[in-house]
């Protein structure tokens, strides 16, 4: 099950849950009072909320609800399916409580920045004012002239979650999603803490939706790249990750409670404009696209502002 | 004005915003019903959050009805009020989209870390998970043998911030409060980025209210000091910040947009616990004693979890 965050082109209208059928979007709560027509009320016992932000905070109650709607959906017609062309994608989570970011997380990246294989996950974080939608333009201020790119992986929570064991991470997540974890090197690096450089305005794409934990199989076992104006810029595969996703969501659950919907972006391969030589930085009209196997492909443009 | 989130104690009701009035915490709600009731319908074109996520989401226009609903109460005696002993107060705002943190930021603390006068401000980050009232218990986990306490001026954000003027942040503002911004030392020096030892659970104590910036005419010289088991450990003055208020928000909004509610907290003096010789640790049982002028203080208890 893919889940979108979605708004009808040309419409106002608040963003609302969505899920993929075929290639089209199938607005998730009127599937579901479709369903509680036909079905009965039975299924009615707790409401399916329409809005992203309610969705991901009721966690596992909204997932439960969701599945129900998408098996009923995928044998009867949905009474509304949207295009593709007709809708616009937002970040599936647009307001989590965390983003949390794993730096130097792959062997090969950690060789090409220069970095030593940390003992520990290398932990820090982006803000909401950061994340766009999987068709939005990354915006480039003029504070920096070296913005990169980062392909990553990203892992989202399913239900609230302290202290659990690697082996049970699994039960505690809602799915997977990508992100471009776009980066201003230079703001980056001006000080010892990175956030600065880390969470600019519209610069974090993430989706284009949230795919959910029962349709991959091995998240350690992904190919992963990234592409610039077409050219391959990162190819890498998730099964060289230093800490994988067990290990980062016990890791950090010893020390700060995860909520549903918190993203963790598990960090990117080696192949970033930085350490091209000569360094390859992102310009106006500039494309990045995104793919990780069985997730999908994300594209967005820079643009100067 | 003082505001508070608060709860009535053996009572499981909802935190709710409360001003002060004396060393009395009123019920802002039921003051601004009171109000209405009395002066009339012309005072209530915008409703008043009951609850503290919703009134700082509201920005501007919930401040402007509390100062009325203040105004009215310093002249007519609220129908109810509560005694401090029979109300917990929580953090005054307790899910701030952004806790953004200032590293490195007096002179002095900056010489006994053995770090050097930064170029730009260090920004860092904490979650709401870290967040607790001003007189819950701060929880020491076992993961941790090197707690530490830093007292900080907080600065609250009243209104949407982008690309602001240092001339003008004085407009942006709600007010201010403060914080501990309690410390991992073993933790936050594990990785090169100082999250994971600066946002752990329940350690945070933010409070004991927002003072609005009406009352504080100068946030750049007021006393600073902190206090463990009543022994005075950090004594210093907001006048020695190397970045100051105004600074600091336009630095930031040039970067990231603020919220209303949003937190920075402003960075702490010398004299924390990591550089006495031999370092001093906080231990269960320890109280952390914080005074800010014009503020108030905060009095919290270390407990091992």
């Amino acid at each position: 099950m893919k889940l979108v965050n979605y708004k009808l082109k040309y419409d106002f209208a608040l963003s609302r849950m969505g899920v993929m059928l075929n290639n089209n979007v199938v607005d998730l709560h009127q599937a579901y009072e479709q369903m509680i027509a036909n079905v009965g009320a039975k299924e009615s016992a707790f409401p399916l909320p329409s809005d992203p932000d309610t969705f991901y905070a009721n966690g596992e109650a909204s997932m439960e609800i969701a599945k129900k709607v998408y098996a009923y959906i995928e044998k009867n017609e949905p009474l509304t399916q949207y295009k593709r062309e007709d809708v616009v994608l937002g970040p599936p989570i647009p307001n989590p409580s965390k983003i949390i970011c794993i730096g130097i997380n792959y062997a090969d990246h950690v060789a090409e920045m220069g970095s030593e294989i940390p003992e520990f996950p290398v932990v820090f974080s982006k803000f909401s004012n950061a994340l766009i939608g999987p068709e939005d333009d990354i915006h480039k201020i003029s504070a920096t002239k070296k913005l990169d790119y980062e392909v990553e992986l990203a892992v989202v929570i399913g239900k609230k979650t302290s202290n659990v064991n690697k082996t049970d991470v699994h039960d505690y997540l809602a799915g997977y999603t990508m992100g471009n974890d776009v980066s201003a090197r230079d703001l980056q690096k001006r000080t010892v803490q990175w956030l600065q450089g880390k969470s600019l305005d519209h610069t974090t794409p993430i989706g284009p939706w949230l795919v959910t934990k029962d349709e991959i199989t091995d998240p350690s076992n992904l190919a992963i790249k990234s592409f610039v104006n077409g050219e391959i810029r990162q190819s890498s595969n998730t099964k060289h990750l230093i800490f994988d996703i067990p290990f980062l969501v016990s890791f950090i659950s010893e020390l700060i409670t995860l909520n549903p919907g918190d993203i963790i972006l598990t960090g990117t391969p080696d192949g970033v404009g930085m350490a091209m030589d000569p360094p390859q930085y992102l310009q106006h009209g500039d494309t990045v696209r995104l793919e990780i196997e069985g997730i999908g492909i994300m594209e967005n443009k820079i643009i100067e502002k």
